[in-house]
């Protein structure tokens, strides 16, 4: 029993030695049961922040997260069930465009999302911002909802991987969080555990991604798509581009008017290049195509001809939100302030940098530093310029939105320092979609 | 006011970068008024373990352990203060020794001592086994004893570097203890807490080590020697053996007997050796002696002389024990049952493994795996030959000193274990010290 004491586990995987599944069962359940204090684990979590695990200790893993709570089954509903997960990025808000199109398409989309930390915006939010949408739904209703509609949207509740749940908010407290065998098995229990036969990820590269680096996010996509494979759920990864906003919106409000916009045909081109992309990977999945790019053109002709919209309505009537946003964006509450930044000299965009955008939401209230932040849905940034375009002085480079005088002075300064001008035209950046990783690779 | 948030100093000792000094004393003394929570100091120290500390920062850390508690002034005491440290090894007992030597050729010797954890014992636990003896004495009482016999000897006192006893506890529960630049904070805090004039530091290397790496000994010894040096401790280290137990004796009664009859003039020659050398360096660094050879040879005399007793036993008599056990160190509690082991072949005796003879003695119930574990001071084992003694067919090897019959047999067991038998005369062993350092070098 010796081998089973908290400190001897912690001593082996900071020498680098390999856990067997038994020593992970007794670790991990015993952090569960609160057996094994808090500190013990997050020392255990900086040992592997530090020495990796093994492919066999990450299986171990993901089963204990996986199966410490529910695991869905919609077995009762016959389309194929496929969803999307995005590492997190800045002005990402595909997931309220695809779901819906996904949907229209013949996909069940039982999307169950998280909230912005960071850097970075969730889901959950962005919809908190429609007037009377309800995120926290029991599973009965998710079931319901999703069989009128073909999607459902709520936030993790604490019947889906409970160890998972504990295990981030230490990460979070204990700056473990860019581990990649840990966010592969954070990420990886959630999806599975919805019941899914098809699972696409979103992997973002650069500076804007939790990972910068494009190997590390290459390797994170390798893994995950891996453990979704070994447990029946055919997985695909697109390793995409996230050096730049997402879109022209970034902040909840400004984002979900945005993705409203997108979904009736009228959105950025990066934005709606990257959503077809998505549902048509998610059609090849849950074999609605026989290729990735034929589903990538129904995508993008459901998407051009706003097919989603009504299904969308549907959505949000049926979660007790507004169904009128759908074809009125501007009844999303805006914030009382609203300013203008413009060029001060003659030039190109050479670059917006991600971070100081998304850090600069958090800055005006609308993110959290903590979990238990309040958050202003209203505030953020809308660029209406992008890296490489020309612009003259006078130019609007883009709009802040803030909740009084103090706060947009503040904004403006932080618009200022994300877009860097250059007198030459930048080199044209990388592709939005740099790789496309399944499990075999 | 963000750099302070302590996820963020995590995360800055995580990626190696190095905190300032404001950094520093923020989550330190944070941690010391209960707003760092464990969870967050057990992962720095993991972080710490793997990219270490810069000198600046140990520096920092050593002053705000040490000045977390009281610094003792001694200064009206006339005679050198100068203490002697080891890192701990199987079968040390030369504090026992060396303290009423010293005292006995001038030095004051203020010694605060640990108790035993994992496979080293401590000079508390060894103190315990006399009878009456207290180590538990207020500061007043210390003092009184110290002025009166030029030696005395207590535990660490919550007034002393309480700081460094969270951590050490913390570091115990999560696998951080072989951490160079915490070792040497965590020592140097106590032991320059003493209000001395000069240290000497036992740093041990080989398989009974906590370091058991020539090299990681070797950093140990010049990093504290500097610190010490660097807040006007003259300071020296010796790198000495321990792959074999020192001396005969593993256990706490019986390293206590060992003691006293070293002192007495009739001990084994390491354990005399080891003994001279560092009185001798104490000497020095007290001024006591113009080399550390001289010192040396004073020491050797001294202790060949049994020049030491009646100080020890007026030592002990001053701190509530029964002071006959000096002359008769019998009186000293033995265990019940005691047993021999003999050579079941003729050879050589190639090696006493240190650890196999240092976790017996725990398994014995002589030692903790715990703080808290209750300990029996009467068990352990008693070596009757030493590394490259010839042996042949029914010679006693050893003796295994246990509460119960049953504990007997598996002390056998052990020590013969721990005993390894070669047909060959093995090389002979290195030096019993290796290196000797000074913050100059």
């Amino acid at each position: 029993m010796r081998a089973t004491i908290p400190s001897r586990l912690i001593e082996k995987k900071r020498r680098g030695d390999e856990l067997t599944p038994e020593e992970l069962e007794s670790f991990f359940l015993g952090f569960l049961a609160g057996e094994v204090p808090d500190y013990q684990m997050s020392a255990f979590l900086m040992a592997v922040h530090f020495q990796g695990l093994s492919p066999e200790e990450l299986d171990r893993l993901l089963d204990l997260m996986l199966h410490s709570g529910e695991v869905l089954d919609f077995s009762e509903i016959r389309a194929p069930k496929v969803d999307k997960h995005s590492t997190g990025g800045v002005g990402d808000k595909t997931s309220l465009i695809l779901a819906p199109v996904a949907a229209e398409l013949g996909l069940c989309v039982p999307m169950m999302s998280g909230r912005g930390l960071g850097h970075t915006a969730g889901t959950l939010d962005k919809l908190d911002s429609i007037p009377g949408f309800r995120t926290q739904i029991t599973l009965d209703e998710f079931r319901s909802v999703l069989s009128k509609v073909g999607l459902a949207m709520m936030g993790q509740t604490e019947e889906i991987a409970p160890l998972d749940g504990r295990l981030y908010a230490l990460r979070d407290a204990t700056a473990t969080v860019p581990s990649i065998p840990l966010i592969a098995a954070s990420i990886m229990s959630k999806k599975l555990a919805e019941g899914i036969q098809g699972l696409v990820l979103d992997v973002k590269t650069g500076e804007g991604a939790f990972l910068p680096d494009f190997e590390d996010s290459l390797k994170l996509a390798r893994i995950m798509a891996t453990l979704g494979e070994a447990r029946g759920v055919r997985s695909t990864a697109l390793v995409t581009r996230m050096d730049a906003p997402l879109g022209r919106a970034v902040g909840n409000g400004m984002e979900t008017k945005e993705a409203l916009t997108c979904l009736a045909g009228k959105g950025p081109e990066d934005l709606t290049e990257l959503s077809s992309y998505l549902v048509g990977e998610m059609l090849f999945l849950g074999k609605g195509a026989a290729t990735p790019d034929e589903g990538y053109q129904r995508a993008r002709a459901a998407l051009s001809s706003g097919a989603g919209v009504d299904r969308m309505a549907r959505l949000i009537e049926l979660q007790g939100g507004d169904p009128r946003v759908v074809e009125d964006p501007d009844r999303i509450p805006t914030a009382p302030e609203v300013g203008v930044l413009r060029a001060e000299r003659n030039g190109f965009i050479s670059q917006i940098v991600p971070t100081v955008l998304g850090y600069g939401v958090v800055e005006l209230g609308g993110g959290r530093r903590r979990m238990d932040d309040p958050v202003d849905l209203r505030v953020g940034f809308l660029l209406e310029k992008s890296p490489g375009d020309e612009v003259v002085v006078g130019d609007i480079l883009g709009e802040v939105h803030a909740a009084n005088g103090n706060d947009l002075a503040r904004g403006l300064q932080i618009l200022g320092t994300a877009i860097k001008m250059s007198e030459e035209a930048p080199r044209p950046g990388g592709p939005l979609i740099s790789q496309r990783v399944t499990a075999s690779e």
